[in-house]
């Protein structure tokens, strides 16, 4: 073979465009086992030890380098792909965007169908498998740009499309070399936990990873075994899609351990919505067995009753979370590991074992963006001499059903647990049905609220009537979930946010959540009430 | 006639329901003239003086009286209408959304046209006419819901359906009753500037109100008249809708004087997209006549060099701004007044005649909601005894062509003019095409940035690199809206929020825009660069 790409590549001297570096990924994950050839770009002439080393070159190893280096620290990441940004580009959060996204469109186009300018959606099935490929065909654009933006705009040393092996808590081996560092970040995130039944090795069983990269069929009924975000995300898509899809679930859908801070009432707009939309979901049921000659062909589970039922099926997708993939670390370098795989670590990502730090997947739930880079960053601070925490126990959090769902702070629920007095401003308020109001309504739920008002969303805020303060914001609907980035500042920050402060903040209207105008319908009153 | 809300209706002592309001009002806007029936809500035996009364129940109004109450005073409020709340839900902001979200998801219809789910779209319109008969038949929930809350919620007294007559500061006059008051606060809005130009009287000329009052068949070609907000967001939906359109506007589209902060890049990014999507866009032009016998079939404008050009049409909508509807209070009150109608103020919303505030529209550009709903509080809270100001100077601002566009605080031209050292966080970064990296991108735009990438959006951030303060954020693209509000408070509050407080913060992701995450990339280096 004697292709531009092969063998092994030093990129150091080079500028490749996005193009090029499209080629090369593209080249490298298509020829990945006949050529490992590395991706090198190492500043060889820099005699300095690295201050860290990340091993994987994913969200938190990628935002830890960057951070190293805004430092003036020197370190380097290695990857096993070919390209930066790790899972969620290649398999996890872009595809599930792109999914919860084209679920949206085809839910829209259902409730619509020979309305309007919709076509006659009835019985159409959109191509679950055609998405996937389209996926497939574009997910090299992420990947050059993140080569190409830790190369150029944030000046990375980087091996890639190679394996790491840690040697000591100094020392990585790739390709046959060691490199020294004064630290090493471990970030090689976590993999799907496969339920402990029967035949979930026969063809035709995936999770979001295998989906990706091995779907060769249409599937035309689905079972889902698990309650995670990820059976509801990927459940609504494949339902919106008109592949008939069915959840298994141990516990109540968003009452799982992982979530926290869901309000009840959310929780029921957004499963009853699951349901309305043709969905099957069984609560309280343990799964049993996969069954079919070569693949697939029935899921067997015991219902919240103990009855045991069979769902015909011919795709069953495993929604029942993940777990860190901290076994080689544990042998190799001893560090401390928790009961689900995750490595320990204190608010400075620090591992029990001097100079060996861990973040991302890595640790532990919640499974998030901000938690990987977050940790990247802290990690980096501390390796470089100033001392920070990070506590990601408490977040803003999402998922998508059909809806973008958001939720930060207190649920209604733990709110009157914790507080006297309590006040809560809704949409719909409380005694109007949501057909009677189509609020809150914005940008992507104008269709539905002239026409399907009942679809239009819900929203609900949590005040400590005492304090004034905000305790916690609710949301279902659409075009919210990047204000609740900001309301997590607002809130977490030395004395929060008050509903007068709300009430004072200037509205881009319609807002997709009315917080700050129903804030200021109440603002003026000396005792709080709901609205 | 016989009809239950035939005639004068004192509702004080009734609590209607959702569906009888819906009913109630219908019933009044179809028999209007002919039945004008006050709709009373009244506390006869409250027999303080009213601390304000409201002329107009738009938002201002309704805000203000709400806030009022809260603080214990009496207020009545007006309002020609059966309904609270103005031309927002009735002909304004609601109809719009609602036109560009149906702008929206044409616009992917036709660039997915044959593509995954969607249908052939290539010669396909949608009814304009049809869209507006779904809005007629839907805004009365909105009007329902306004008076119900009033009432049921926020404890106003009101009087609708019923016109009030201004006699002098203290008294107003309501079917020949007068009504005595401490003070006055004028709040009825603004009217669509006609140009002066021959043929506006011509049947199938229309504005943003006419648009959805009287279209009676469905437009084929449309000349839009005027470069305002109005002009762009209607005319990217008729666009979309598949009625060809032409705008004819004096001033570049998004340099007219009412818009501010616009960046360039973000102006040329929604311009080309317009163009891109096959409007034809003339500006430096001046509208000659609007011509046609019975109804309009052509205009006639004088191009950017002075050449005069013919545009068949069949449909013309006005988009050259609003005027206040301050004459009358000009004639009664001595109201001073500015160059273009506009009731003039101070900060807290007092006119130059003790007693009288002016609010919304009423006192000029720009004409949005939170100046209306502020300013209503404002003027209460003067009124109530607490000295308040409201600066509605600087704030947030959006359009819609077939995207959000939204900004806030400097443009990068703006920024470069008043401080030495600026950084600029952007996506697509300089340097690098919209159509080689998909970014940003998150709900909305995950199907361009898989088939089309130059379609997903822009964004920027400006960054003054010596104090490390945010100075601007603009965005092109879906769901980044509602974050605005909360970047507007940040940047505002004192100190601002720096590029390193943005950093700390947790990004939903995928969010929308990515000014948390890219603001932490750059967050670590003492000397602030360009991404």
């Amino acid at each position: 073979m004697n292709h531009k790409w092969n063998g092994t590549l030093d990129v150091t001297e080079r500028h490749l465009t996005m193009a090029e570096w499209n080629d090369l990924i593209d080249y490298k994950l298509e020829h990945n086992g006949s050529d490992g050839g590395a991706v090198i770009n190492l500043h060889r002439d820099d005699t300095r030890t690295f201050d860290a080393i990340c091993i994987g070159g994913g969200a938190g190893g990628r935002f830890g380098s960057a951070y190293l280096r805004a430092r003036k620290g020197r370190q380097l990441v290695i990857d096993r792909w070919p390209f930066l940004g790790g899972s969620c580009p290649h398999q996890a959060c872009v595809p599930h965007h792109l999914f919860s996204e084209a679920a949206r469109e085809l839910d829209l186009m259902r409730w619509f169908s020979n309305k309007l300018w919709f076509p006659d959606f009835t019985d159409k099935r959109a191509s679950i498998l055609e998405l996937v490929k389209v996926f497939l065909a574009g997910r090299g654009t992420a990947h050059a740009f993140m080569n190409w933006q830790s190369k150029e705009q944030l000046d990375m040393e980087y091996i890639l499309n190679a394996s790491a092996f840690v040697v000591d808590e100094h020392t990585v081996e790739v390709g046959g070399e060691r490199f020294q560092a004064k630290n090493i970040i471990l970030g090689t995130g976590a993999t799907t936990v496969l339920p402990d039944i029967p035949g979930t090795d026969l063809k035709g069983v995936y999770d979001f990873a295998s989906l990706v990269e091995e779907l060769d069929y249409e599937p035309t009924r689905c079972v889902i075994i698990g309650g995670s975000k990820v059976a509801i995300e990927y459940g609504s898509f494949f339902q919106a899609a008109g592949c008939p899809t069915t959840i298994v679930s141990r516990s109540p859908l968003m009452k799982t351990a992982s979530l926290h801070h869901v309000d009840e009432d959310l929780r029921l707009y957004v499963v009853d919505g699951m349901r309305k939309r043709g969905m099957t979901i069984f609560e309280g049921a343990e799964p049993v067995a996969i069954q079919g000659k070569t693949r697939v062909e029935q899921v067997i589970f015991r219902d919240a009753d103990g009855v045991e039922q069979c769902l015909p099926c011919d795709f069953v997708f495993i929604g029942t979370g993940e777990r860190p993939n901290s076994e080689h670390y544990r042998e190799v370098l001893g560090v401390a590991v928790g009961g689900r795989g995750e490595i320990l670590v204190n608010k400075k990502m620090q591992t029990n074992v001097p100079n060996v730090f861990a973040i991302g997947d890595l640790i532990g739930p919640p499974m998030e963006m901000f938690k990987a880079r977050k940790g990247g960053m802290t990690a980096a601070r501390n390796i470089m001499g100033e001392p920070y925490e990070f506590d990601w126990q408490d977040y803003p959090d999402f998922l998508h059903s059909t809806y973008e769902v958001t939720w930060v702070g207190l649920s209604e629920a733990e709110a009157r647990d914790r507080y006297k007095n309590i006040a809560i401003i809704q949409m719909p308020p409380k005694g109007i049905r949501n057909d009677e109001i189509p609020l809150p309504c914005a940008e992507g739920s104008m269709l539905y609220a002239f026409m399907i008002p009942e679809l239009s969303g819900f929203q609900k805020a949590v005040v400590d009537a005492d304090s004034r303060r905000m305790l916690g914001f609710h949301h279902v609907g659409f075009g919210a979930k990047d204000a609740f980035q900001y309301l997590d500042h607002l809130m977490r920050r030395p004395g929060g946010i008050t509903v007068d402060e709300m009430g004072e903040m200037n509205e881009l209207f319609l807002n997709p959540e009315h917080f700050i105008q129903l804030s200021r319908l109440r603002a003026g009153n000396e005792s709080l009430r709901d609205l």
